[in-house]
């Protein structure tokens, strides 16, 4: 079972930002950006473009109103999205508060935030939705 | 107009690699890696997560058939995907082949491929299809 399975299932805790029947979204702890989210399909495919084409319609439905509410609560120019997959063989986007290309460049440190960080900002987002 | 629009016109010319009613597919002329390939919905929209649901049902669709035609022709892990948006106002998707993080960082020095190049990598990503 990869990690993020783990973290659906709640074995591994995560601040999660939403659920539906297909997908589980919650913030990255290793963050670029305050807000930095991941979106996961509950089902384990390694390669995002493996997915089937039902779980492909329904991805950026499923990340558009989470977008736009870190868009609303995070300073940035806009929400930019990435799928790398080099590390975690189970599909996942992120969803990024950009304000330079830099902002999505993954070989960058990463943030360290508190926990009460990160619970201010997952209260923050989760509002929107 | 945006600059993608033209391309979609055909007012300016592109690498052409794959269009439907509703997307153009084409390769960036500035690529990050071999087979970088840019698909813009028809419709002008600045912001990606301001494009209608319709069209985001759609989006992973178009792409994935893409993403695996690029990933069977270019020497990669996989192919990665990116939406920064930053400088052409008119929602964009990158498909990227990567081996790295790194191969997805927009502030590296871009490729230089001649005419030739381009041409040849289009024939074999669409050849494909």
């Amino acid at each position: 079972m990869t990690i993020f399975s783990k973290i659906i299932k709640g074995e591994i805790p995560s601040y999660k930002i939403a659920e539906d029947e297909y997908f589980y979204a919650f913030l990255d702890i290793f963050p670029m950006m305050k807000g930095h989210t991941l979106i996961v399909p509950k089902v384990e495919v390694d390669k995002f473009f493996d997915v089937s084409d039902d779980l492909m319609q329904r991805w950026l439905v499923f990340a558009k109103p989470i977008a736009q509410a870190i868009e609303a609560v995070v300073p940035c120019n806009r929400v930019g999205m990435s799928v790398v997959g080099l590390e975690v063989p189970h599909a996942h986007m992120h969803l990024i508060p950009i304000n330079s290309a830099d902002d999505l460049n993954f070989t960058r440190p990463k943030l360290k935030l508190s926990p009460e960080e990160f619970k201010e900002i997952q209260a923050q987002i989760t509002a929107r939705l």
